[in-house]
């Protein structure tokens, strides 16, 4: 059997005493193991990365950017490929796994723009002859840890625009999914980034806390669920990091009375049940303004849902595959017993699907929830699951209110034709990452992916124009030149260079 | 005896059950009281900035702007008045205040430009008739917790930007110099800003714990000392907001062979023993390349020292005043027994001045150590008086290596005619400013404040380009309309508003 | 009686043989004579410019901003003596006169942002070692040449950021209303603005010419109408000068059956006849969307019309002053007779107004035509007058290609709630300027201002961030330093500055 | 024979009447003939252009970007090709070529990044509820126009950026060296470019006047020499149309007494004679500052070109090839004599050089000239061939006092170690692009190309952030929405989309 192990210094290794086992979520059969880096394994990797950032620091930033040029057709060229390990170890259909690695190829795309994204401000003559300038240097050695629901995607927020910006790399996938974020950074490396400029490790607790508390780490991202986004947060900022994490979500969608309900329901479809739900940008709640809306919106998802194939996800005639883990589909199950049981009513209920040659695989059908209200569980959770909320409410302010309210800010989106409506929506609902008539609001890489509230800790934004600013340093240098005489034609015995 | 109280809500109290002495540090005399806020003082200004918000937030960023454009007015109307303030607690003399208060001018001027700065990002047609664009939104209630330094001057680099970003303020200001800042907070009310948008509470841990964790606080600027710093950094982030915190600094100044000695002398005159040593940019240590370069140094700096005058600081003759209080003064008297005894050389012995009719002022001549050495007490602490060390070393390389090495990366500046030696140290120095020729290479207003290691936690810059992102959070919008019919000239039944 | 004169090098003078009557359009009395500056006088202007350059060329951004920053103030404590003098030559009523000031002082508070405006772009290591810069610099002399219709606004467009930029300025306005313009000059003269730095002259077309020929000229701004842009636009870059040039209008409001009708005919009374339709942002065309439309929309129309108070502008209880000249009304009474003849309808008639008090003033009602198509001269031409056209159209389509078609393509906009209408109008619509329900789309201060097709002939538009790049010319520095060995120690005998 | 043909609308058309030899000028070889397109042709390549427009425009930027991703790799695999192709017809070694090629390259890497690039500017609450956005919509049909002496390059820098931006485009390259230019626009169409968005036609002064007038091409850029760029500039311009227009140079390197000697001369080296000085960055005038560097300096470049290779570009051994054309050598010639004639010094004659086995080619060998002056001819003139002036002055100011009274103002440079000198230099000169130590400094491709004085007609340079506001015009919308009752509840009758 397999075991996939770490990328340190341009070499694979996996000398480390702990495994786990990665599974199939389609069979739960076990198809590799995967090495737990050890605290030892990690520093090697930061030590490679901090041998390799001097040259790559004073590395002229186009250069670094013609790597990435090359990178991005090696993405393409092996598209399948890596659509493929992200199916088999994450379950998705293949079909989300090639928009999921679209969305990491346009990160590398906007990195390719590095020379431009790295102009510093200049300024003439601050004071009579004085001229000042800022740079944005990089920082050093940086780390990333990233969540098993987009292993080929997150990674690709992070490094590409890391080693952009001269930074060298720690990356930590997650250990659930590991082989295509291993596979891209050998792409990477083949495209040209040096060894030691972009390392892999994976591993569990252990990696992380190492990565938390190196002193030679000086920035970390993260993405995953809010208490562990939390957590990475606070002990990496103690560590005296830059750090950003991004957790949890829950995503309110509003469908106003003059939507185009048939728009809003197909679209709904996709933003609810895509990739499981397993999504921290998942629409895992739709707001009806009006119970015509809720009932028309109902009615339409009902009938959608009845149409959808859950399945394999390496057959790409599926619409959805399995949940990641027995575990993660035990839990989903409480969650949807629970919703009963506070009184929502379960209007559509997947909990009893089979699908047939996949009977050990962790399958659940899409469900969906009428009546629910605030204060149940399954609204004040992130359920990372294939199930959708509905909330009745008679007003958009009633509606804005509840979201408002909610824990996370992650994104949410609004279903209208009304001018007035979506610009009071998008200007006063405290979240991140807002739609209109767009389900899955997810900024394109050249604008900046952030939540508010408990979705993000840390200043700066994922991708895009902030990442720019996390990954540098900001360098302000004040200069004024003192009178030669050179100029003048004063002869002064200068040295000669014969 | 005045006490000198909060401004919340517009209102001025004192109601606070501690109090603390403010003294004259010419004389050692009692000037005045200074309430302490308790928590709940510290809750009602977070209370009524709470209440504040909404409005100031949906006012138009013009007309933020045109207040600040009175309040600068009123600032320079005020001059005389805020430097007496200012010198009467903190001891400079009225020059030093003057420029002081010039360089918080300087930001409100740039503050007044925030429509231009709040300028977000637009993009047209990121997908097929979906457009996108970013929008920097205020983040809520911000606090300001300020040194006794520039009493005047920090705050003005906080809740300017802060408030015309949309924000509302907490500003708790040193309690040993409380004055100039609540009387520019009042121009600033007098100027237009609305009752309970810019809030002052004079207060001691109890306040500052108060702000670190109140959860309407969503931000948190600081300067004061390292451990300080860290302590703000850490307890505020572990309760979920944004903060940056400046701390101390050691800022060495590289004198090079070429460098126009008499003007680096003069230079460092200025940056070395300006407001008594008692500024986070301050030049404390200077290093020559060379021994010649060194000695000749030592020996302008000896002539210029010996025609430095020093007293109380109302009379503008003086060059320099007194320290901030008696405990300081014996702290940095410790050090310099503390320098000797490691074996540095004390070619100006401060010590024993006395400045008459101002026996009990805490007064220190300036002092200069030669010979000092890596290791040392005094190379490693932050003094903070006027006490200038020299070290001497043999190349540029070697006095980078001293530089980067130090725990501190504030400022540092090389004087030197050479553009190679320039450029490679501003490249290569792992310090946050730089000055070239410049001695105080604090960046102007419209660039950004900050050091790099451990004289800055946080992310982004004090003032400038950066305050505008700290002081807002992105909010990035996708937006997509359907077919309405509308524009197609179907003739639906539209409510009609007659 | 009062001869206008010129602002040379810091002296009013009036020495030309040639003078002109400037008249008060209410009363048709001759108020004043304005002097019209020969080439001789131009030149001297144009001297006085060039050598002032280069002082304040070198002098700080900053310090340059501060001037404007205490001109500003000067503008708000003038302003009332401000209007009176646009008033008194232009007509309007005080309070159009006040809103063009506003308008005016907005540019000069952007101005006031000059050092972030200015900021060039920096880019370490675009090869190894090397670095680059952009600067944007100024020109040397510039000029300006302003219409009558918004005498203090116009000038206020140009002057305040071209000497904000470092540039030198020779002004000429409006010899019909030349009052306003020379007494602001004279303000920023006061502010602190060297001699020399602004200049104005009063003149005709022997001055235009001189402007637009004379070498030492490097930039020059025209308001006007499109044949004199295309002159001056033709000969100034003949003469090798950077020349903007804007020209006419004929915007039309499209006004859609989900319109907000009661707050769209309200929005065009302003639109339409504010300062008696002499703005080249004035709405002279309404495309009303259905029949039904247009009949609610002339319904409306007519009660607010039948309530318009037209006199005086010194009294501020009307809504409309006269017009500028005699000859202009005549030319407007024979628009309005051609419109009848070629067969739209009149259906509001202002051609027989009395203004008691004011017989020999230059009024005229407001009129209203319904029915007016493509072809006729009143929609051909631009009227500048009070005069309003219904168009009647059957979709968003047709009115858009009526819009596409014309020869002007300054301002427009739309009455609408519908995003989608909205969106694909702003998108498609080949005009500068687009308003989704506001009626004036004058971009403020902080965007800029500019038609497409032969509204504007020139790459860069007016005020705001194009202002700007019009007024600088970029500068591109690319950098390397030789290793001098002076860093690595050697020893070399470099010059003593003892 | 081959007749090299014209690109329309994805199809290769010759069928004009006319044609003209394409020559080899190595050996003066007719190679091809190259159609010259009638008015008729180039109309219709204008049309195809025409009819591509819309839906190119309506192409999202990143997916035009994409296209040049592809565009850059087929550039990069086809290199050998081009560089052949224009060594062919051009003569340059197929070093220099393939250096041409590469900064090429660079600017389409550069327009890859158009979705950074075209970001408008966002405004929230210009006033209560009202944003306002500028956007950069493309122009229409764009034209460029571009020289023999880089056949690859300045195409490159012209059309990649115009179509990313949304524009389509009739490139007409110059008819002596056509073939790689109609080589690399094949390349577009096979990554992607559809048919009619880019298209090319070879001709001359027919096909030139005919894009200069027709109404449907709004802006042209031209690269060529000053009476041309001039008639291109007026020409256009008077046509309504945005132009751009390059011409000539006489770019002055400055040789300071501190100068690295060695270095500056090999530098040198290559400025003057690479491309056979064919080039408007070459540099042609070396200003020594004080005799003893002009001694010094002469003594060292008669070295260099002592050992100089020149002949067939076909051989990369070479370091230098033959001249366009027989009637250029000539003319070049001629200029030798003159310069002899008027007092000039020739220390290096290169006029009997001989190239064994291409007897027929245009060759000519490195010429040096001493003792250049103001007034000379060889001085005042563009020589454009391998002709090198040395001057002689006593002082920095001297040698700027030339360079700023000379009719072009392209490129400079400044050999110094000095601070001072350098930052006086660049900051005084009155030339656009500005290299200290860097002999050629053509700005990267993320900066902007463009000289001052009469090198460029036009506001804006060429290639880099420029080129997006070349080819974009502003659209300033300003937005507000009535209230709808929508959103508070109202339960209007909304059209149903069941």
């Amino acid at each position: 059997m397999n075991t996939i192990g770490h990328l340190i210094n341009g070499t694979t290794t996996a000398n480390d005493s702990r495994q786990q086992e990665v599974m199939n979520p389609s069979t739960s059969a076990v198809i590799a193991k995967v090495a737990l880096a050890s605290r030892a394994t990690v520093e090697d990797a930061i030590a490679a990365a901090e041998a390799a950032y001097p040259a790559w620091r004073d590395t002229p930033p186009i250069k670094r950017a013609r790597i990435l040029f090359r990178f991005k057709e090696l993405l393409e060229t092996n598209a399948d490929k890596i659509c493929e390990l992200i199916t088999r170890e994450h379950g998705k259909v293949l079909g989300d796994a090639m928009g999921e690695l679209q969305r990491g190829i346009e990160n590398v795309e906007y990195a390719c723009g590095i020379p431009e994204l790295l102009k510093g401000e200049h300024s003439r003559n601050v004071g009579p002859g004085i001229d000042a300038w800022s740079e944005f240097q990089p920082l050093g050695v940086c780390a990333g840890i990233t969540p098993f629901n987009f292993p080929a995607m997150v990674p690709l927020w992070m490094w590409p625009m890391a080693i952009a910006c001269g930074n060298t790399f720690v990356l930590k996938p997650s250990e659930r999914a590991p082989s295509s974020a291993l596979f891209i950074a050998q792409l990477g490396l083949e495209a040209g980034i040096p060894a030691g400029v972009l390392n892999l490790v994976n591993g569990d607790k252990e990696a992380v806390d190492t990565l938390l508390t190196d002193q030679r780490i000086q920035a970390v991202s993260f993405v995953g669920s809010t208490p562990v986004a939390e957590y990475v947060y606070r002990t990496g900022t103690a560590s005296g990091k830059r750090v950003q994490a991004f957790g949890g979500a829950k995503n309110h969608a509003v469908i106003m009375p003059d939507a185009d309900l048939d728009s809003a329901a197909n679209a709904l479809m996709g933003a609810a049940y895509g990739s499981c739900g397993e999504r921290c940008m998942a629409i895992s709640v739709a707001v009806a303004v009006g119970d015509a809306v809720a009932d028309a919106l109902i009615g339409k998802l009902k009938a959608h849902i009845a149409k959808l194939k859950v399945g394999d996800g390496m057959d790409n005639n599926n619409d959805m595959g399995p949940l990641i883990s027995r575990a993660h589909l035990e839990k989903i199950r409480s969650y949807i017993a629970k919703g009963i049981e506070e009184g929502a009513e379960l209007v559509v209920d997947g909990r009893d699907l089979k699908v047939t040659g996949f009977e050990d695989g962790n399958f659940l059908g899409a469900c969906l929830f009428d009546k629910v209200k605030e204060g149940m569980t399954i609204h004040r959770d992130e359920i990372f699951g294939p199930v959708l909320c509905v909330m009745r409410v008679r007003t958009l302010q009633e509606a804005m209110e509840i979201i408002n309210a909610h824990e996370y800010g992650n994104g949410t989106c609004i279903f209208t034709r009304d001018g007035e409506a979506a610009r009071y929506f998008s200007d006063n609902i405290k979240v991140g990452m807002v739609g209109i008539n767009v389900p899955l609001p997810v900024p394109v890489a050249y604008h900046s992916f952030g939540g508010w509230k408990r979705s993000l800790f840390g200043d700066l934004h994922a991708y895009g124009p902030d990442s720019v600013r996390f990954y540098t340093k900001r360098k302000a240098v004040t200069q004024r030149w003192p009178a030669s005489g050179l100029r003048e034609g004063a002869q002064f015995n200068f040295p000669s260079n014969d």
